[in-house]
């Protein structure tokens, strides 16, 4: 019952990792005046990006090809973003805290399939961190944008605070559950504190 | 000797596909003012991009490791479009055709290999729309140059009109030729359309 | 023990390729003046980029999945070039040679990866350029820079060359400490050839 309970938890964050990653996807087709269905490609996109890379990788069954509810939630979510546009006047605002929750989510997510897939630790973390950023990576790309993990302000090292605490805390043997709340805490908190007050890791000055 | 009518009709129409993608590609290259090399590697990625994305996601073997035709397709053609640029004096209108006739071939292979593959019928629609994409992707990411699926005319709705034929028709039970004909002629008339009367989705305004 | 000579060199070569393309990302961020994990990053993914395309297309495990040594190998040699940044005043100088070096290692490695898993002659000279030149496409592309192989002077050509002598001397028959040695030569010299003299293939003229 505890580890239905634990399936649960993970299922209900894969799903929301899926939907406000859509979202910032489609938020992004906003900015640049697309039609609905370059809302609904871009938050298909960005939505399923992270975790297809990282299942190619691990050379485990892509997560969405036969499960087509991954698809009804992009598409859905997209469509929604652009009936409800509204809804999200600041565009920016959005786009940043969606990406945060989606990029804290998909940062446990990625280091806890890797690990069910026997990689070694460090390769986990890598994981962790690459399925919570390429998402991103390509709807700035196809957006022709900035990438967000560009800005100043921290990104990548909050994925990695997410993943390195999953890790640890897994080589503690501490309980899934704890671990999965634990590490998404600290992954989003970190990233909820680097946008609120603009923090930094130390940049290259020449 | 009936199937193998389809089969061969699907060959030529794969065939027809890369070798179409590989001029659009090489054709971008001309823009760029590359060398020979260029053309070939611009050509080769437009051509196979699509259809590797498609193999990769669905676990199969990619479609020109093992056969080395479709190399010698996209070298040849881009090698010809070096060569016989003279026949190309309009290069964005060729472009853009090219591109128009690939679009569709690629949303028809598509779909029907992910069917092939027990894929659900809704990502077999969203394989036959990456399949389409993906090659031009590729070639506008690699060229700096705005994506083309982000021109205001219909794009993505002619791979999804294609792509949705195709799944209609299936589920119809209609003969696999009928098929490929009918859901063909659908994504690439309504490209030509929207390509010659400007056709365009309503866009987001706000 | 000849056997051995030849797996020792060989990993000595990847290990080598590895560790220039990191340099290179890494010192790619410093232009763009990241912090230091945005080096590790862009190292990263210079490092592993070209290899891990060519694994997934040819379906066999990605190699540096289940062994963390090229992982540690990727972070160690981006975080050095973040703190000894001193040692690379010519930046520019510095990308463009270390970039050299891995070209021709992972056209010589792609090659022979690519025959050894079967895949037939003309597929495993492309496999060997795309090895060599993707992980400098993806550093580029990420930093929205131009693509090195958009450059004027001979980028393509040089792996094309490792990674047809690289065929030639294999199907002659060549014993493999050999090909590897030449066809590494023969791509590096004709790189550093393009580089100092700027040699160029004629380029489109309209």
């Amino acid at each position: 019952m505890f580890e239905q309970l634990v399936n649960q938890l993970i299922y209900v964050f894969s799903v929301t990792g899926v939907i406000v990653f859509s979202i910032s996807g489609a938020l992004f087709a906003a900015k640049k005046g697309m039609d609905i269905l370059g809302f609904i490609l871009m938050g298909t996109v960005t939505g399923i990006g992270g975790g297809t890379l990282r299942d190619l990788l691990l050379d485990i069954p892509v997560f969405w090809i036969y499960d087509p509810v991954t698809m009804y939630l992009c598409i859905s979510s997209s469509a929604f973003t652009y009936f409800a546009i509204k809804l999200f006047l600041q565009r920016d605002f959005w786009i940043v805290w969606m990406d945060a929750i989606g990029l804290s989510i998909f940062a446990v997510m990625g280091t806890q399939v890797a690990l069910a897939n026997d990689a070694p630790l460090p390769v986990a973390v890598i994981m962790g961190v690459m399925s919570a950023t390429f998402g991103g990576i390509i709807r700035d790309v196809l957006g022709a944008q900035t990438l967000m993990l560009m800005r100043p302000e921290m990104y990548i090292s909050c994925a990695l605070c997410a993943a390195m605490s999953y890790v640890l805390l897994y080589t503690l043997g501490v309980t899934e559950l704890l671990i999965v709340i634990v590490s998404f805490s600290a992954g989003f908190g970190l990233r909820a504190a680097a946008i609120i007050f603009n923090l930094k890791l130390p940049q290259f000055r020449y």
